[in-house]
């Protein structure tokens, strides 16, 4: 089956796993998000790109949920030595995958080209796509200004309030080439367990894929990545609310109501069900929290197994 | 004391440490070849200034001669799996001087300005400057067409023939700022026992030093980097007869002679006095080779005492 997903960072790596775990990885297109793609010590990092790029090649670091396993940091703490900025840890091997992508971006490859070579490279066996060639910056406004998403997310540890989130340059960015076909030719998209506004927002904030969503002949499931009234991880719920979303499954709907049919919910927001069908999703209760390979694969199945007469 | 020393790599280290071991560090300046930089993964890498850096900043790995001691070279290890180029060896905590002076050279920031703060950052003490801060070349011509110095040096192991050295971009570069007074104005100045050919050939090559070599009222005085008819260390030996200098004391007299005073060379060597002497250049006998620490500051006491009245 043809399947495409559309992917944040640490939430999508486990249910991509799950995925590769139960189907074919050539089957598999991801289309990651690189609107929290940053320079960093003049380096182009590309942050959920690689921890999904990690997971499916089996080297992530499963309990930060980011970066390589077996990591080490000794470049960082030299950097430190050198008065650097060190908020952003960078591991040794890590380094690599960003120095290759940044020569070779320097020498005019595309981000998709160069994503797809170290794809090739790390053996991870489905295709990675980068939402978008051009560059799309997701910026968060806060009562001090406007940062970057990683400042924000990591400098700041999300612990500052957001007044806006943007998507800057989104407008005029293309999809990568084969997002939109993937999307327009896929059996089932699945949109991941991620942030709804800095993961999956920045990628539904570029030309057509909206459009593609809607008009898709396949099926399109979405698995929530909040339960009760809070995110499974990350800053999710502040950034929600930010964008005037209610925090939880039903924000999360609201936010994907255009296009979504079906919406993976946790059963213990069974509550939610009679609202999410107000909105025109269907909720599909399972255990959504996926708190090791057996409950990735099996929340994979749940995903693979929706029933498109239901829809 | 004002002391100036043009620098190579590996031996220039060891009299340099020998020298801030029996004179304070702020009396010195070093002249650092910058002739065989190179961009290594898009970083720019100065090898012989980071080997003086690390050497005075008390943290050159002794046994290698060359980048930091207790090193891992993890990042190089994942560039090779992903393909790139690994044979310059560049360590884990050696990448962060990289890449701090890769972003600040970007950013503008000239080479002799980068190269203070990380001599400040690394508390060197003494005064670093490149020999300029525009880029000069090291080229090495062999049956197969040229070479860049570190493609002939480290990735040929110096093993091919070499016809012929440039100092591509030499003649329009001018001296890095402090560079022609720390010359002129040093009471005195020691060339280090370095390749006459590749280390300080390129700093000869800039217009003015050799002018300022020859005008200085200090005395000026070099160690020979040959012992008998071969180099200490290093493909001397190879480069010199490219150049058709004879391989011993003799042919780095000659590559000094315009200017140069003193020639130190090892006491093995003493029969060559006479044909120094032919030269205009005055041989003091010494043990020029530095296995330890006592024997670099020996050296130096050598270097520091030579009497002017005999010049």
């Amino acid at each position: 089956m043809r399947l495409t997903a559309i992917a944040g960072g640490t939430g999508a790596a486990k249910l991509l796993r799950g995925l590769v775990a139960v189907r074919p990885r050539h089957e598999l297109t991801v289309i990651g998000n690189t609107g929290d793609d940053a320079e960093i010590w003049g380096l182009h990092v590309s942050p959920d790109l690689d921890t999904v790029t990690y997971a499916l090649a089996g080297r992530l670091d499963a309990g930060r949920g980011w970066g390589l396993a077996g990591e080490t940091f000794r470049c960082l703490e030299a950097m430190g030595d050198l008065g650097a900025e060190t908020w952003f840890n960078l591991g040794d091997r890590d380094l690599a995958t960003h120095l290759y992508r940044t020569r070779a971006l320097r020498e005019g490859v595309p981000l998709s080209a160069v994503t797809a070579e170290l794809c090739r490279r790390l053996s991870v066996g489905a295709r990675i796509l980068p939402m978008s060639d051009a560059p799309v910056r997701t910026r968060v406004r806060t009562p001090d200004g406007w940062l970057s998403f990683q400042e924000y997310f990591v400098r700041e540890k999300a612990q500052v309030q957001v007044l806006d989130v943007e998507y800057a340059g989104a407008a005029a960015a293309s999809p990568a080439p084969g997002v939109l076909e993937s999307i327009r030719e896929a059996e089932l998209v699945v949109v991941c367990p991620s942030n709804p506004v800095t993961s999956v927002g920045p990628v539904l904030a570029l030309p057509g894929i909206a459009d593609a969503l809607a008009a898709t002949r396949g099926r399109v499931a979405a698995v929530s990545p909040i339960v009760g009234g809070a995110a499974v991880s990350g800053p999710a719920g502040e950034l929600m609310r930010a964008r005037g979303l209610p925090v939880s499954a039903v924000g999360v709907a609201a936010a994907y109501a255009p296009w979504l049919r079906t919406l993976v919910i946790d059963r213990r927001d069974a509550a939610l069900v009679p609202e999410l069908a107000h909105l025109g999703v269907r909720a599909v209760l399972a255990d959504i929290v996926m708190t090791d390979p057996e409950r990735e694969s099996a929340l994979a199945r749940v995903v693979l197994d929706l029933q498109p007469s239901l829809e």
